[in-house]
């Protein structure tokens, strides 16, 4: 199980990427402490706060957070301090604070899942904590050791897991927001000399099915507007890391989308207008190539400007494995496919809807989860998208259930890691 | 004076794009409240903070803000509130706000000055305004009439001015920092339901001379290190605002070239390496065209990668009205030159640079002012730039005391805007 192949890198690749930027960085001065989960300090929170029903409008709302928050603190003077798990409450910052001015922040999605055996699991926490220290490594924010960081997130979820996703309400999950902040004072156009990581857990809605409660039924799939001016990211910037900078930039685009009635912005590259990423996630079609194969398509990551998804990599593996010709996990009846991961421009898709060859499409992320998409407007037409059971295409459709079946443990897999909760 | 020609646009139409913003947006929603600086309500300090010496450590530090501070709040349900001065102090947000994930922040750089005159002046703060309205729209956040923001300004500087910028000491400045945040608490990747803009004063080092107390005693001029692989903005970006997503991914590139013995970053953009910014100023070249005509050159706004400078307009309008041949103002002895906005890049300066065509470089902007450039290096060739007067070319060194005079009062001009002190 979850075998990688020449396309798709190496499992570990991320995670050495980080641990290469932590021992440059401790080799420059080993006068700094790591990050070291031993030293973690527990202070309980004695009044316990709220916990909104899930699909309710708190959930809907997206800022009801557990009752605990982790925070570590890196100086440029010491390094990382002991981690704390406090209270979850407000941050006090100065004006000045570097993150405030100059985007010195980062951030992952991760979701931590009540599952049907009662059992609490994270699903492939390494590949988030390691694509942090990406992220930080990129702002000139400190690294760690992404191990540490880990060993943090389940002694929070083991602390805050039993109240807010009770093991009565099997198949909910919250939402987790580790976070990395520079928090320095100086104002002046640099790095700063003082850094906060916070992770957060907050119940978070099913975007992938959820209907918002008292809002006019919505039909299934999403409809993405492909964005003709606006562009995400571009070799050379930034656009591959999960750093605050690609987002509020993005909303503009976004709003307007929602004024045309999209969900969505698909966001293309260049004057062939190469398909990037969707909204916040990457972005998969299915077609059948002009040779008549069926085919798994998403955007490369070696252009640097797209997401290394971590439901992205999950998607490509679980169809390699088990939609290949040949497969032993090939279902009777579905017809196998190829995973590509090549560049692709809005043209081709185009010319697949009017060949008849479109299949279907979905978008893949921790927030959107797999979400189907049922048409993409590009240059002014509709492109439909086909959604052979319905509510999704059935490629889709499968995929989803495997992911799922991991994250909610009705099948055993080492993508989905147990945590040990306090009772 | 102040005139404007075809290159470089009219002085109203940045505040004319503010206008219509606002206008849009209060039409799309009349009930939403203006920004309206009749309604400012001060409460003063009690307890006075330290004024660190003029080049002290204290100032080098950036970061002993003045006694007070604007705050306003904007929500989208009632629009914006009553601004308030208050005593300058810490911010208390929620781990969930908005800018502290998706870089839903924008600021502008100004500076007052504390004139030989006796008179407290801030330069072109309408321009500063508008811009921040540009750059608050960009990211969705809302508008306002940049005029009310002035009014602003002028009553929180005419409160902390005297104290600050003590009337015996002219020739000193306080830099300014209007800044917008995205202050609303639902995590989701959305338009934030609040938003806070603040202003706050600090005493700034002259990073265009300043000597740093105790720092080994450093060559006139910058050196640049053109930046190979990391490009700043791209069309279809963000490059030409103040957001904080322009910053923060530029620091690793700017801690390599400081690693590296350089001052600054300049970065290039596209295959024929197009000069765009250095650091984060505008950057300008006198030369010698081929033609043998004596040019100033610097990126045009029309790719909307690089900031619309105030310092960078103030210095192109200067430059067409007293070094454009025939110039009633042009000095004796001083060769005339052309203003020319343009897309050019290193290869040309490098050619210019083989052929002793260079005259000199310079970078402006409010916080390193008009800083001469000393050198350029460009793939690993040390592109070194005439400093005709020792610590400066000529012309650079004209461009900085005209404009000096109008900060500092030396001259009457539109430019330089005056606050009424309480005193």
């Amino acid at each position: 199980m979850a075998s990688t192949t020449g396309t798709v890198p190496s499992m570990s690749d991320l995670i050495q990427a980080g641990a290469n930027d932590l021992k440059a960085e401790t080799k420059a001065d080993p006068q700094l402490q790591d990050l070291d989960a031993s030293k973690l300090r527990i202070t309980q929170s004695t009044s316990l706060r709220e916990v909104p029903e899930p699909n309710s409008e708190g959930v809907w709302g997206v800022k009801q957070c557990s009752d605990h928050m982790i925070k570590v603190i890196w100086t440029a003077d010491h390094g990382w301090h002991a981690p704390e798990i406090v209270p979850y409450g407000p941050l006090t910052m100065m004006p000045t604070a570097s993150c405030l001015h100059y985007a010195t922040s980062c951030f992952e999605g991760m979701k931590v899942y009540r599952g049907f055996d009662g059992k609490l699991r994270l699903f492939r926490p390494d590949r988030n904590c390691g694509r942090l220290v990406t992220s930080s490594s990129r702002l000139a924010l400190p690294a760690f050791d992404p191990v540490e960081l880990e060993k943090l997130l389940k002694a929070f979820l083991g602390l805050d897991g039993p109240r807010w996703l009770p093991k009565s309400q099997p198949g909910n999950f919250l939402y987790i927001r580790p976070t990395i902040i520079g928090n320095g004072e100086e104002l002046g156009v640099q790095v700063p000399a003082e850094v906060m990581l916070f992770v957060i857990a907050v119940p978070w809605p099913d975007l992938s099915t959820g209907q918002k409660p008292g809002a006019p039924p919505k039909a299934p799939g999403l409809k993405l507007l492909a964005s003709k001016d606006d562009i995400r990211a571009w070799p050379g910037g930034f656009g591959y890391t999960k750093v605050s900078a690609n987002y509020g930039p993005a909303f503009l685009s976004h709003m307007e989308g929602r004024k045309r009635g999209y969900d969505q912005i698909l966001w293309l590259f260049g004057k062939d207008f190469q398909v990037t990423e969707a909204g916040a996630s990457n972005f998969f079609v299915i077609w059948k190539n002009k040779e008549g194969k069926t085919e798994l398509i998403t955007a490369p990551l070696t252009d640097k400007i797209i997401l290394d998804g971590v439901t992205r990599r999950s998607v490509l593996e679980l169809a390699k494995e088990r939609l290949s010709a040949g497969s032993k996990d090939l279902q009777a009846g579905i017809e196998p496919l190829d995973v590509v991961e090549r560049t692709f421009s809005m043209l081709e898709v185009e010319e697949a809807w009017k060949e008849g060859r479109l299949v279907e499409a979905f978008v893949a992320g921790t927030a959107y989860f797999i979400t189907p998409v049922s048409a993409v407007n590009f240059k002014d037409t509709e492109i439909e998208i086909p959604m052979s059971n319905g509510d999704s295409g059935k490629y889709t459709a499968m995929v989803k259930n495997w992911l799922y079946d991991i994250m909610y443990g009705k099948v055993q897999h080492p993508w989905g890691v147990i945590i040990e909760e306090k009772e």
